[in-house]
């Protein structure tokens, strides 16, 4: 079977990587010929909106699937003819556009921070108004770890973010949640309408970028509304393919703050510490082949590396570490890999992640960012 | 990091499989042009004698390394000073030849089937009467997968087994060992000299093939052993890399039937059973890096598919199989993939099995020879 996914980062590259044993291979088409995935799998160079490219890549693969978002849905839905295309691109649609993507949360009865959209300055004040203080401004298309997003935590920080985001086009302005910890679902449906879930993951994000994640998370107390909202989201988009959902944790309720319509950052830890990971499983649904078991096997913890690699040596010194390099070059802010310490027992990973925040102390100051989870 | 692959079988595929998630890359280097790992690696189409291309091959690695044992070992030496060549070429050349292999065993206290080489029909006889019946008569080189054996139980096979094999060059005459099961040890011996073993696998084969595996084994009895004789062959060879012993087990005592330098068949459950798989141990231990753990993580069983791939249903409708197709064209008696079930105990393993076995039955006509442990 052959597959094509358009971007070609690190998720597209552990798809790829993921398809070989099952006897799919995959071709990603991406702008940049550095793109880290065609190092493991043909590329096709050509922008994300290049029609005939994309058309050529449809008609040689037996499904198109894609590794980001921002991806032009106006041109895949010139092309939707040509092959089938999973995730739905309703679902690609409704995430690019964060009014769209809390609007329907709304209407799907997924509790969500109260927000609305903000085109003009006066709009922002009568946004602020009714929403209150703290809140957070943010552009509505092509925001992704942090970017585009400006905190108001009193009345003098509002001309700060409208100077910033004014001119980025749409805007909206969502109230601040106050939460205890933020947790996430990476679910799973097939073609035939079959869900499964895995256990939730508890995320650690610092400047906006996911730094760190645990599971399963101590989570038996809202698991179970995790797996209820992303089963609503799944359905009303008749779904197919790896759907993330993070949530902010108040108080035992869980808030929705966003959905990625693909394989997710806060999954990576199914690599090493599931029976299936999510880049074979959403491989597996976009094929209409069944799904392999989302169990966890352990308790796994995932340390992104940020900016650069950290020294490898900690991770292959350690028994219990997996050490993941995209093959990227070093660029502040980026994510070149990450590492999964998998154990046992929970205890055996905490134990273990503390011998890695120690270690790490000097190299959290040069980029490579991962801190202990404080439970 | 670079490395080169002499052959670009699945050994060499599910190598650099292992390989991408560690920054490793590798180049295979075969005369086939549909080599199977061509498909997920940079393919050098050139005889495995090549010196030219093996030398090209060489300036661009950190290391060599192969992925079968029948390479040319006077073509490797006259290149030993471009690179590292690992695991030692005297442990190669040592396994191309029985009777080289056999008189290490002894040497080292190894327990081993009688043997005597053979070069003619006098020689045959001669070795017959000291042996006794039954024995194996056998090619001393390029011998795999059963291929260039022939069982003599009675007087009456002597000239058969003559017939067959007495124009192939060099052989060797081995007592018939009967034993209750086959076993085998996976090791792997670091640049510094650290050791670890992989738990023993039991291991199934008809018509000489390994169909099956089961790991961790049932073997406390005779698991020290194993170690203890692996340790003394890696000890000898100063060996860097993967080693696999593969044992007969005679009423508790192991007796050894023959190494494989390199990663070996019946420690592929390592991919999904095991904390770090074969491949990348191999790797790790040739690039000089420390080893990962070789803990297995429950219970796995390998079915080898022999022939052609299997309907893919069975596995992939398991929530306990891992699919591994390797891309190859199907011919009789040709390994084209494996399954491996993977379990968190012994029981559940066999009730698994179970139902491959049943399923499997008109499959097991057609090539895809897979059937079950019997303990």
């Amino acid at each position: 079977m052959k597959i094509g996914i358009v971007g070609g980062g690190q998720l597209a590259r552990m798809m790829a990587l993921a398809g070989y044993p099952l006897g799919i291979r995959c071709t990603v088409l991406d702008p940049n010929s550095d793109a880290c995935a065609g190092q493991v799998a043909p590329l096709v160079l050509a922008k994300y909106d290049d029609v005939d490219a994309l058309g050529r890549l449809m008609d040689e693969v037996d499904v198109l699937t894609f590794d980001f978002e921002n991806v032009s849905v106006p041109a895949l839905r010139t092309l939707a003819d040509r092959t089938g295309i999973f995730p739905p691109l309703d679902a690609l649609e409704c995430a690019q556009d964060r009014l769209s993507e809390k609007t329907l949360f709304t209407r799907l009865a997924i509790p969500t921070p109260p927000f609305a959209p903000v085109a003009s300055r006066a709009e922002l004040d009568a946004a602020i108004e009714d929403i209150g203080l703290p809140c957070v401004l943010k552009t509505r298309r092509m925001g992704y770890d942090g970017k585009g997003q400006a905190m108001i935590q009193s009345v003098a920080d509002i001309a700060a973010a409208w100077d910033r985001l004014g001119d980025q086009g749409e805007l909206l302005l969502e109230g601040f949640v106050k939460f205890k910890r933020e947790v996430s679902v990476i679910s799973v449906r097939d073609r035939k309408g079959n869900i499964r879930h895995y256990p939730l993951s508890e995320n650690k994000h610092r400047d906006g970028i996911l730094t760190n994640c645990f599971a399963p998370a101590a989570a038996d107390d809202v698991q179970g509304q995790a797996y209820h909202h992303a089963e609503k989201l799944l359905e009303h988009f008749q779904y197919v393919g790896v759907l993330a959902v993070e949530f902010f944790d108040v108080d035992g309720t869980l808030v929705v703050n966003e959905m990625a319509p693909r394989v997710h950052n806060s999954g990576h830890w199914t690599i090493d510490g599931a029976e299936t990971s999510q880049f074979e499983n959403h491989l597996r649904a976009i094929l209409g082949w069944p799904l392999g078991s989302t169990d966890a096997i352990g308790y796994s913890a995932m340390l992104n590396w940020i900016g650069a690699m950290p020294d490898p040596s900690l991770a292959l010194n350690s028994d219990r570490a997996h050490w993941h390099d995209y093959g990227k070059k070093p660029r502040p802010g980026r994510k070149v890999g990450h590492t999964t310490i998998h154990t046992e027992s929970a205890a055996e990973l905490h134990a273990e992640m503390a011998k890695f925040a120690t270690s790490l102390g000097n190299q959290l100051a040069s980029g490579a960012d991962a801190f202990l989870i404080k439970r």
